[in-house]
């Protein structure tokens, strides 16, 4: 561990961008949120996490020097041990952009940036009610679907920094077009976008339902389910299948201690995981000796700053 | 590494018991191969293991002090630290076998037990043509699909002692019913008997080909597929297919360095590689940076033994 007992956690989502100041038992203090915005170049996104340093720092001015440095969770593919974004799905002029050193700059701290879903991942494994098991796989279901995967205390990121994209394993044969250019990906199948898509189709096609074009979020889904409007729960269900595909194969081939789900849906909490636990254990192979844990996140929303902090006060971490 | 330079490693094979003397640059001396019979109680499997083992060590009796031990590969569950077989898929009667303790107390040397598909990996790790990669993850194809992944210089077995088993991988949503319970697994569409399994079908129909009921292959449906058989293409073709897929999703995941196919169909060499490597990186997401390599095997038949004796010669390896 890191000798210094706080860092900075940054979590830079699609929506807002999250920090905090995280002590070494994983408490945030001075919680900030701000929105994303919808410009998004380079210029903007180091102002906008300058914004929130500067705001966490300036409330902790005398504890600076206790402050061993920042991490910043950030979407797309990462280069960690340069701390660079090599690119980002949702901003696409975004190319190897030299993050870590340019906020390190100006912030005279050091900064390390990773992979979000790794850093949820990191934070679950470090600070989460199921801590420190021998191997975790994390799941994040939103937009798309991420995973990050921790194996002997490390976070695994494969040899060229994508390990974790559980999204794009194929779980349907000839199924639907993916943006990442393959078909019947997992996250066409079972992220909130997909859901979604699915009860737009099925509004417009007028099957009836309490669903309601104008208000369509994955978390309107989930509360029609729960008031068995039987469209919302077909598609709810059908969620919940894919995805117990997918861990299938994951625990088959790689038989991690506990797999979390994190993201928008783990809010459905038991409605979501018992029907998800049911089907793994049907399909797993593995199922009957040492049964892989399957749990929600139980760090919600934190778990990204948590984790980015992680990756300095760790400092076992091998970045 | 162990200061021994030698070890001796037996492949216990469903058809075959191999064996032989391995020193600590992979090479294999006073190579054995008994046939591995129809009665296989545990009595009986000890006494063969110990037969290869007293042929061996007989044509080195002066070598024996240079003996750093003996490691078995077996197909089924075994708890590594213990040296025991859980359980062995072809083997219903086998349960909690203790024969590394077993073998050690007649052979009085140390004694290690793998699984088969374990050692295997771990053969072309230490020894292959494509030696020491950052990870790797070998695909055993032969009746069933096996497979071991080698992550940081050490198998890795995960939480239960299961991890690697890619054959069941679920490819195909409610396809065809697995041996495992489940449905739509890999190696019903992969394997060397999912080919066998389509050419009877297909034959029985009356489909017209040069394949034989009487003399029917995996390597025969290869032959006939070479010479164009066309009913024996799209087998082979279907194979290459299905395996793509469950290889994308495990580049997608685990994002390796290199891929390495094993057992039979390693035997038709770029004639399976090739269709398999297009189909991949066409769905791998990870494919446009630092391709993930897809090599066949370059030990062949002896990956196991050689696999097996570096249980023992590779002391780093964390059993």
């Amino acid at each position: 561990m890191n000798k210094k007992k706080f860092a900075i956690g940054i979590d830079f989502g699609g929506t807002n961008i999250r920090g905090g100041l995280v002590d070494n038992t994983g408490k945030i203090k001075n919680y900030i949120k701000i929105s994303t915005g919808s410009q998004k170049n380079y210029q903007e996104i180091k102002n906008k996490i300058i914004f929130i340093l500067n705001k966490v720092i300036s409330k902790n001015s005398s504890f600076k020097k206790n402050i061993a440095g920042v991490g910043i969770g950030f979407p797309g593919l990462i280069d960690v041990q340069r701390g660079i974004i090599i690119k980002s799905p949702n901003l696409p002029d975004l190319r190897n952009a030299p993050l870590a050193l340019d906020i390190a700059k100006k912030i005279e701290l050091p900064v390390v940036v990773e992979n979000d879903a790794n850093t949820i991942a990191w934070g679950e494994y470090c600070c989460g009610k199921y801590k420190n098991p021998e191997s975790m796989i994390c799941i994040t279901i939103g937009t798309g679907i991420g995973g990050g995967i921790i194996i002997n205390n490390n976070i695994w990121r494969g040899f060229s920094n994508t390990a974790g994209e559980i999204g794009h394993m194929i779980i349907k044969e000839n199924g639907i077009k993916c943006g990442c250019g393959s078909r019947g990906c997992l996250e066409q199948y079972a992220s909130a976008s997909a859901m979604i898509r699915d009860a737009e189709k099925a509004i417009k096609r007028g099957v009836k339902t309490s669903l309601n074009l104008n208000k369509l979020t994955a978390f309107d889904i989930y509360k029609a389910a729960k008031k068995n409007d039987i469209l919302a729960k077909k598609i709810f269900l059908s969620s919940v299948h894919y995805l117990s595909l997918g861990i299938a194969s994951l625990i088959n081939s790689f038989n991690p201690e506990i797999i979390v789900i994190a993201g928008g849906v783990a809010k459905a909490g038991s409605f979501y995981i018992s029907p998800l636990k049911k089907e793994v254990y049907m399909y797993a192979y593995t199922s009957l000796i040492n049964k892989t844990k399957i749990v929600k996140s139980t760090l919600g929303d934190c778990a990204g700053i948590i984790g980015s902090a992680f990756l300095i006060l760790n400092a076992d971490l091998n970045l």
